[in-house]
């Protein structure tokens, strides 16, 4: 992949044409108190994966409108916990196994890994429904509802993980100075969003996060998943402003905006699943405290470990 | 694409390894009388779409579990109705519009068009929900509920074919005697599944149909849809002895056996979608009176508008 | 497919800088004039296609040099006929069947469908010889004789446009003043010339056309049939020159200044067949009264049957 | 490319299915007669090419019907010749420029390359036209007149083959003892050809030989240029038929069974352009003296200059 | 990716043609001894990864030839070791970063990951060099001194790998009762070298591997790295029978039928990198006790960390 | 391909941003001298070929650090040689075979071409080992010793160019006034660096030519051998630094500062291999006297034998 976008020097300052629906703050207010108003019920049944040095918990918590959304909890085990890491999965895939989520655990934090409604039918495995339906959308999740925000698919999935960090705050162990949460991809877009409608959240690691910037995003690049709402409004040729109209609603860029807690970023200058400038809509957008690590050679990969190698030393300097 | 199936020669008596499940037929009567329950509530809305020959309406009706289904509804304007053709659309495709379905009305029959729920956002629109929603499922249909025969997603859509049928019966210009019904790939294989569940079908003409012999043909292509299977068994290695007594319950060699109209299939030789071999495994089932048109050098293409002439003076010699 | 051409601001007042060869006129008024000099002997054969709503007749007309070109004349039957479209087929492609063809006639109007000489032995099928050799040539059609206007394919294909206008106004039951012509991508180039070339055309409706502003789409996209040129001209190196030279007398940028039809076109932004720039080219070079429908999302599939519709109302508009 | 096609062992006695028209003969008696009754009219023109160690000439003369077909004549300056080669090109390609075929004149022998009517456009540059016009054809040269033996584009070609070697005869240096033809993929098929038609060639060396075995050939391997025969008969559903009986005019096997040069052949096991078992259907069915080189690990590139080197060896043993 | 390969029930019995070279011990005997005799010189370096549960160390050793080769070495932090794995990675990856190998040190394992001399440079990162250079190969590894065993780069790494264990051996706290070896394709094939070799590993575990039955594998697929090996000798066409006699001595089946350790091999049925039949040319020629793990429904990707999970409850039985 | 670089009136006057490392030259000097010490030992071994025109030999000399380097040598038999030109390879492949290199022998000059070590195992064969070994490298040869540019690869080839002269030089028959280098891509990289580091060569003809404007080239095309170094630095992510410093010693555009000779260029204007600005980057450097033919509608391929005829002639001109 040649670079196709624009130069580092141009993205240091690049801000998105993105502009909050007016209604932004209320239209999440009420989603989430409406979510809210059901108990979250979270239970955390102990599971025997062989991994002998940590306690793993199978979870089951309430999210978007009670439906019951899955996850792995792992902490060292008979060791104290050093502090919690709220984790969100990147597009298509699923909760997995325990083992792949071993990272934050081994470096003595507490890792509550949460599944994709829906998802997890192609590179890992989920175990979650997600028990809306859709109008006609493309295969794919990105426009399943995008033609209401109130039906939009993300609306479901950002809540989803708003619950999430409750129920990682109502361990007994966890210390609420040392929340945060972390993600690649639609992971990172996620960890936005939340971070951007949960003040407790502490910091966030969002690594070349999708779901950003989308006025600039779609259109720039032909690949999925952006290329699913292209692929949907080349059917669908009158549903164009809606579309637009409602995943303004869900753009990273204004949960940046909202969100306080300290930030590492990661942005590839080749990636055209999740464009540079998109990433640096967001990031330009931060409104706490932030760094980014930018890696020049890769395309959605991103830093990969390499970047993980970061985030334990930006997090143990963070929240330490 | 070379040859990759059996011969003409072999094709001729292949027979399917598939086997009904015991409960077969009580499935589907429960599942038929379930969504009948329900009132058919067909209305015929009219359009003005400026084809001056024709009158076209904009249909509703309950589907399955009363989920409401879109449809055209296209006849001669100021003629006689020659009879009724039920037509299904090929898979990720919806309704489109009115003037995609002139074929059958421009030889004097009606044309009654299906929306298949949730589809349309691809290679054709569609208007029609799917409301239900699913636990984790591969980009696509196929895999949707494919954990249980009651939950798969087949279930509502043959379900809204059999009332479609009941929507076309229910108009006055309607004769009985010369019902038939038409489709392509999905259409072709909801074509099968319809005529093997509603008795007062007089005539079934599957193109190149999709939904047969699943033990054959899930495997044998990597391309989709079939291939949806195949990548959602891929990451839930432990689901496939339940997908395949699912999908035993909607294959088209079971409708067939159970099918009395009459039936023009087609298939194609080079057809690595729906491979030649399941085709013939629906077709060598089918317990009324036959035919088939084999097209040596086609992919999944078939016959195309070749196979539609071919159609119109077979139905006016079946149902004149 | 990204976003690749000018955004839709500059489209709006780009202008082409091809400029018509001097003699331009000369050459068309002496072709045509050649043509002419032999009798159009315009047959028309009834023939049975169990489209009982319409007449349809096997159509033979004396196009360039007298060659016999094939065609499908299709009006309702039994009813007066509201006017004329003559219809050109895009690259590659053929008359195929009468039934591909019921549109026009379904509004009341007859079409006269033109096969495109050569052509039709791979998306749709056709039935009309091209006499003339070549010298060497790519596979294709768009080099065939590029090396001198006289000789090049499309001289011939074009005098065959202007000739089937005239066969269908030949016709008793043709009103000369509703007479219009259609077609996609080459056939909307065909459009664009016949409709600079005969000026009986009252209404073109070119949609995503080819065959415009060559100076700008040769080396913009990479995709046929634009590419065949420029693979061409990777293996004759020293023919560039000759080669402008005699593309510049087919460009669809100088039929427009010449045409006074009102217009309606179509573009698509995304289209990498036939560049937006270059469908803007010539739109903006017409010279007679138009309109353009832009359609944002879309490849060279542009508006499809969505524009039909537009087509439609347009033409009722147009030409009541 | 993976093994596709039978192994060694069975290919050693692999006898083709295709049996010769029963008029197989006098059609080529006629065929030949027909041409051979314009006068060949060779003119060799010497061109300064700055290949000091060779005079050059651009060869001219009449091949099928008259036609002036365009050539390289090269032979050692100075020194006398020893014998001489008429080389034929590959699909696609022309006769290039002269320093592209110095391998033979490098030997000490005269070699003599005939353009191929009409290619010339792709992969090297031709400067034959090819007079004739033809009914639709696909794209490329397969299919051209393929609904007639009389109107078949290799009919002329095969033709030109003979008289380009009747050229070569007519120069006073030639040894009409010493005569060989050669060829890689289509120049292989039509070596075959020349050598079954005239009985004046004393050895023949074809290549990875393309146009034999047409009945297998067709339909194991969807690569062109096979494949345009598959395409062609995938539009023209009905005209598998006559195509069929036209190209068997055209065999190879059948040339091959009337041959009775000296012969070296060469296949490639994982060639999939011209598959091994077609090669060996020809050379099994080969009527002289006769060897072949089997290269396991190649694709249609077969030896390539490895087998110059067998050639030039294996001709210096042949005719010394 | 269809089926392709023979089906489980042929699998289960299938025997691999490959018959080992008559002086393959004594090879391997004198391979290993000349390495031995240089000093293993294992150093463990102990670095700060912020893992906090384990203790990582940053590894070198003498591999063949005394060469210097990299490692990491995890243990459990501050509690007994239940045992060791000697882990090897697959083709064109490193040992990467001490993160990707949590799974068995969360066992209670110690873990050693060998580096892979040379490789690291695409998938993920290595930092062993290997001074050896190489007559002209293929890019990749598998063609680098392919001509003589002597020189064959898989020579220098299978001697790393027992080197390896050797180094895993000569820690004190390492219970030699417990010592196992894993691997996944190209680090399946290199546990199978090292059982083979070293008869101190009492457990193996490759997972879908490489490195066996090339008489099969060479051909019956075209993908990488096997394909490496079919594109050299489709350029070095006479060196066949020496690379086919060189890579005999490195061949999987052979080093199975001579290791005595319990083993659970993993296979897939669709994977076209090291189709399933070779797998099982190892597989039953396996001398110890053995189980197999096939996955339908996969192409290389295998059970992936379903297979993990497998690996972990079958060493805990193993090796308790 | 499309138009992707600047477009001629800007390649006219594009100045490449490299800047040679201020111990460039040193650093050469240091690099020649050492491997000089060694003696040249050149051995012209004649091999009987059949090409009965010409002379040759089996060349072997001591290149870089006296490792013996192969090639050919082939002159005219029996007349005089006209001068001499060294052949240099395009990447990946090797010497082939002598009848793969009569061009210049056919006009009367002697070649030598020369093996580049290690190379020659894809599109055409090599016989030069290359002894040194690699830290890890993505597989090819562009980041073999990138991290130093005492190790990096190309330091052994262009000096083993250079030695290659110089073992021209020392043919009897040789005219130092007439020596010219020649080569392709890759070739033509190397034949920039040889005219930049031996000042004897009197004329160099780059085609298209590689490993020229590395700043500038690596990005802007993901296509290999470029594309090598982007996937070594996206796994490698922190020695962009040092890659960067090390081909900074091995950029064409400071050799081509250094080169007095007559140059004759070639470029192509859709070229994605070798960008033409890299191109530019090196011809508008290059100190000696110059022209250039640029090719608007080539990719890689460039002027191909059109190019070597427009050779011939420039260097009949310019060493008459």
């Amino acid at each position: 992949m040649p670079f196709f976008d624009l130069p580092q020097s141009q993205l240091d300052s690049y801000r998105s044409s993105a502009i909050a629906p007016a209604d932004f703050d209320s239209f999440w207010a009420e989603t989430l108190s409406q979510s809210r108003a059901k108990p979250l019920e979270a239970v955390f049944e102990p599971v025997d994966t062989g991994l002998k040095l940590f306690d793993v918990s199978d979870v089951t918590f309430s999210g978007f409108a009670g439906d019951k959304v899955r996850g792995w909890y792992i902490r060292p085990a008979g060791v104290a916990t050093r502090g919690t890491v709220v984790k969100f999965i990147g597009y298509g895939g699923g909760r997995g196994l325990p083992q792949e989520h071993l990272l934050w655990p081994a470096t003595g934090r507490a890792v509550l890994v949460m599944d994709t409604r829906g998802q997890g039918s192609s590179w890992s495995r989920g175990d979650t429904p997600d028990p809306a339906g859709s109008f006609p959308a493309h295969p794919g999740f990105m426009t399943r509802g995008i033609n209401d925000p109130k039906d939009y698919y993300y609306r479901r999935v950002y809540t989803d993980g708003v619950r999430a960090v409750e129920a990682a705050l109502g361990r007994a162990e966890t210390d609420p100075t040392k929340l945060a949460v972390v993600g690649g991809s639609q992971g990172g877009g996620i960890s936005i969003a939340v971070a951007g409608l949960e003040a407790r959240v502490k910091a966030a690691m969002p690594d070349v996060p999708f779901l950003c910037d989308f006025p600039r995003a779609v259109g720039l690049t032909s690949r999925d998943p952006y290329g699913e709402i292209v692929r949907f409004l080349a059917t669908h040729r009158e549903k164009a402003a809606a579309a637009y109209s409602t995943i303004n609603y869900f753009d990273g860029v204004h949960f940046s905006a909202r969100s306080t807690a300290a930030a590492l970023f990661s942005v590839a200058l080749m990636d055209d699943v999740c464009p540079p400038s998109t990433v640096y809509g967001a990031y330009n957008a931060w409104a706490g405290p932030k760094s980014i690590e930018s890696y020049t050679f890769n395309n959605h990969e991103g830093g990969g470990t390499w970047q993980e190698r970061r985030q334990v030393a930006w997090l143990d300097e963070t929240l330490p």
